[in-house]
């Protein structure tokens, strides 16, 4: 493997501008450059099509994408196995760090961060089915990624998400994740913080362990185990067949989990993700990574995991407008339904 | 016009459980019965297929569903224009009120409320395109069920939505509205009203009204207005082209609209439904009502508004995993376009 995070351009133009919602004090990205998308143009009713011909993951520098931060060669060293890049149409780049201004009654900065491309080397092949060290590679790639921009100049914070097919939003049909560095806290991570952090105070324990504890018992929604991690449809479902995978042990940080943790990571996310494929015919879904903050404290309120969706269905009028979930099948149901 | 409220049935058996998430302190919904309505169980990714043969609101009342809680005539008095039943597949109905249980760590309640669906009579007219008298039909009947409900034991706040098209999440092409009322105060609603209420115990002034007069200032999102209202692509648009309509004097309850304000707010309605139907070529969307809590205390914090939101793009792992969203369209550029 090589890193070649040195190679990174550096974009001194800001690409997105962060602007604060006056009500509830969150920040909301205005992406100019991502209009710009092949895609985004049309209405997006029909499936994914991009054949290989066409595909500029095919062989992406020859496509126009920048050179790979991170690159994994195939045993014999000929071909790349799996390469990270540059998002060509990036959601946060270049830009000011940390510079607020005012417009009107709001304040804005600029999307300053990276936004890279975590890309398997198969066209077609969909992450379950790929050999168990290839998807290892991909978990490796993350913590490698992870460790290289966590301590750069204004990332507060790092969202490493995967979408499959065009209903969780994926634009292309060669399977690829995605890392991006942002500016801010993000407010699912400091709700989860805080809340997981009042739950400590009062009970002296991580809210996540309490939970664990109380499944490993109750058995009706684990869908798989291994020594390292447990993968359950938690009680609190806020969708069809959502799946959590969590380390058995207690952990704040992802990016402290070792090569071991790293193969047993691969092999709970194989077993899950081809159950899902199996059980509900291949069906769309997103995941993505919920861990600590980057600083190298202790969390002891905290506990990292990934978060499954598949796309069984659509958030509507209700749920955009209140924030409040429907999962039209119990967990105790969808876990059973994976176990079988 | 005739108000059946009296003959809804009191249906006693829960159809959905509430379980309180034990970081964020958020309920979430178990919605079993939906589990069951026709289309969930296929992959939702061709478009809308009811002609009006099959189409179960072409003749509610024929097709199974209860009678109605309100009906609207049309003229000479033969045919309904407009009605509102209860959900056949609801998501809140049946139960018992405010009792909470314990299931392991959890708190859990029964999903008590109610669930309607308003109905107007045309099976394929788009709401933009019906007359101005029968839009505001529409907007007459949120306001006759909003106030028949909100003061029914248990009902903590009342949710009222359009969901148009598949992508946004319509399972029937017949257009229609819903109506939700939750016996609890969702998350969106309370971080609304904190947020505004800071604003006000900084400013003495509430946050809308103060936004509102800077739009006005700025003209750059306005996309349409008339004495009573105004609609603007807001400075902190969540995603691309989303609108948002707002009386132009403070107002905190939707349900003190008077009869020529429901005239005023049907027209720019259609005016902006228009607009998208034109520009955008027909796009999936959703609207939904947010307003103060339903207890008639005066709210100089708040201000109630509609919030239109066109599915122009899907939300992926990174909205989905941090809660940020991303907007590829500048409001300023989509007022432009929408004002074209």
């Amino acid at each position: 493997m090589i890193n070649m995070a040195s190679r990174q351009k550096n974009r001194s133009e800001p690409v997105s501008e962060l602007r604060r919602d006056l009500v509830t004090g969150n920040w909301i990205v205005i992406a100019k450059a991502r209009g710009e998308r092949p895609h985004v143009a049309k209405r997006a009713k029909e499936d994914l099509e991009d054949p290989i011909v066409t595909c500029p993951f095919e062989d992406p520098q020859d496509s126009g994408n920048e050179k790979p931060v991170l690159i994994y060669k195939d045993k014999n060293n000929k071909d790349w196995s799996l390469q990270v890049i540059p998002n060509k149409y990036p959601a946060f780049s270049g830009g000011k760090c940390n510079v607020i201004t005012k417009i009107g009654p709001y304040s804005v900065r600029d999307g300053k961060g990276f936004h890279e491309v975590i890309i398997t080397r198969d066209h077609s092949k969909h992450l379950a089915l790929l050999p168990p060290d290839k998807i290892k590679e991909v978990f490796s790639a993350y913590k490698e990624r992870y460790l290289a921009l966590k301590d750069m100049e204004c990332v507060k914070y790092i969202s490493i998400f995967h979408n499959h097919g065009k209903r969780a939003g994926a634009s292309l049909t060669h399977p690829h994740s995605q890392l991006i560095a942002i500016p801010i806290s993000p407010p699912s991570a400091s709700r989860s913080l805080s809340g997981a952090a009042m739950f400590y105070k009062k009970h002296s324990k991580c809210v996540h362990c309490t939970m664990l504890d109380w499944e490993r018992e109750d058995k009706k929604r684990i869908v798989s185990e291994n020594s390292d991690f447990i993968a359950i449809c938690p009680f609190i479902s806020r969708g069809a067949y959502e799946i959590r995978i969590f380390p058995q042990k207690h952990s704040a940080h992802f990016q402290k989990i070792n090569e071991s943790e790293l193969a047993a990571l691969a092999k709970i996310f194989q077993d899950v993700l081809i159950r899902l494929y199996e059980k509900l015919q291949n069906p769309d879904y997103n995941f993505y990574l919920h861990t600590a903050p980057i600083d190298d404290r202790e969390y002891p309120q905290y506990h990292w995991h990934f978060e499954i969706h598949p796309k069984t269905e659509t958030s509507a009028g209700f749920e955009l407008g209140t924030g409040v979930e429907i999962s039209a099948v119990e967990p105790e149901r969808a876990a059973e339904v994976l176990r079988m």
